[in-house]
């Protein structure tokens, strides 16, 4: 993305379940100084837009005044683009639809502009990380959840009501496991960090084989597990790895078919499993993939720094404004 | 999309295996001419050219000749828009690479565009048919195979390579059927018209229930017998399009969360069938589409004509030049 903004710093802000996280950001894709509060803390949108408005109004001081600030990017859950609003998020307290790029552009008196989580992490990866100067990608968020953002020509693709890019819920499995939305199957049921586990949890049960991950009370158990398990060796924890990598790159063989990308960009907890991940995962594309498609396509960790990422995504749309 | 063009017409030629149609179209989609030849009786791509030219020329001085054409737009199998070459196209007699833009170009004097059938079918019918003012929709078009062109923000999706929109060969069925292009479970290889022949045979293996199809020679059915016995009320038919509408509805769920499109617009010979096919495609979508998206989009049958739409949707790119 062109960056044609006169002004140096934006302002990113990532809306978690838990927290909110902020910070101001330079062109080149420095976090200059971040804070965050506790989202839960405040079931009056009202309240938590003033608290946060409190601690950025220091922030933004601290770098020259709001002058200086080209704008605010936004990434939260259910964020519509279009609309400025978050609508009907599962995951937060304020029910409905809630204005929030209008509540913030009011509180600052800077431009705001607010999209979906993996939609924020794709364009930050294309200004500040690894699809820079890619026109055709996409992101695949592996977290809680898994997510994605799409673009094409380089440009995101929010689609006719700006929910487009729902990659986490094409079906995977068709009658498989019930996933988060109700519905049966999807990518996400099997590829989050709660679809490892789970995957994890049958693999179990349907066997008596011998498996470190048989130590962890089965309530405890974390992808992290899996993880540490697969890194000393334990078979199970190994094949649950190779299971999900194989489903992760049969979807991103079918997700070619819809827009060429250049690359998939894997960001996110599981992302950081590195080859145990990335291996089956680019076997299991190349084996599936249309003949016009094979070995084209690159499957490429994020580049955004870790502690920064949330904040660095968002904020790269505090450009466009 | 719009039509800044000043010259008042354009070529429009739709490639097949088995012939090749162009004409003459204006800015309101009236196909004002039009001819054909074999394409099979043309293995040398400079006669196969030439014997276009020499038609094209007849039709081109019958309006008024060249300075009154816009553009050419041609349909092709495998056509790549980026490059204006066929690229390696299974079905036609011309092998590897082909610049058939570029030779029309030099043979007419007129600039030309190419892409493929499915891709100038969604232009075509964005520009004079059915997705008329819609500026994210996909085209599924239902013959032989199964193809399809997606445009998001008013743009047709050609991808990093200009192959991109190949839903037919989304995976409908994991470890299905055997499908044209070497891999399994394709959606074309169950909802194309050989498709729904495939599993007309399956289903008639399968059982020994009374059927009127089974009065026809197996080696003789076609997708036109089964909608004639669905049509008369025979069960087994109608369960064979009950079945393709299925699949092809939770296909559409699918597409939908990765472009969020207003509309799919179904073309082709299926699409035919009306309401055989619409009815289980639209109710298989809802119940599979994730919630957000729920009764928001809309399934269409083609506008084009149908003696015409071939011409017609290609005709469309000479707007482009």
């Amino acid at each position: 993305m062109e960056t044609k903004a006169i002004k140096p710093y934006v302002v990113g802000m990532d809306i978690g379940g838990t927290n909110t996280v902020f910070g101001i950001v330079d062109k080149d894709g420095n976090v200059l100084c971040q804070d965050s509060i506790k989202t839960k803390a405040y079931p009056v949108i009202e309240d938590y837009v003033n608290a946060i408005g409190d601690k950025l109004d220091v922030l933004i001081e601290s770098v020259g005044g709001k002058d200086k600030i080209n704008g605010m990017g936004v990434g939260a859950p259910n964020g519509n683009y279009y609309t400025g609003n978050i609508e009907f998020a599962p995951n937060l307290a304020w029910k409905g639809i809630v204005p929030l790029a209008k509540l913030f552009t009011e509180r600052l008196g800077i431009p705001c502009k607010l999209t979906n989580d993996a939609n924020a992490a794709a364009i930050g990866e294309m200004t500040y990380g690894a699809a820079k100067g890619m026109k055709h990608f996409i992101m695949i968020t592996l977290g809680t959840g898994v997510g994605s953002g799409i673009v094409i020509d380089g440009k995101l693709v929010y689609g006719h009501d700006g929910f487009a890019g729902e990659l986490g819920h094409i079906t995977a499995v068709p009658d498989g496991r019930i996933c988060g939305c109700g519905r049966k199957g999807c990518l996400e049921a099997y590829c989050s960090a709660t679809g490892i586990v789970r995957t994890a949890k049958e693999i179990l049960t349907s066997s008596y084989d011998a498996s470190m991950l048989r130590n962890i009370p089965e309530a405890e158990l974390t992808s992290k597990d899996i993880f540490d398990c697969a890194m000393a060796g334990d078979a199970i924890a190994c094949d649950i790895f190779q299971k999900t990598g194989e489903l992760l790159g049969k979807a991103l063989a079918n997700f070619t078919v819809f827009s060429s990308p250049e690359a998939f960009i894997i960001f996110g907890g599981l992302a950081k499993a590195g080859d145990l991940i990335f291996k089956p995962v680019k076997e299991a594309m190349e084996a599936n993939m249309l003949a016009v498609f094979k070995n084209k396509v690159k499957v490429l960790p994020s580049m955004l720094k870790d502690a920064d990422a949330a904040v660095l995504g968002a904020s790269a749309l505090g450009w466009e404004v």
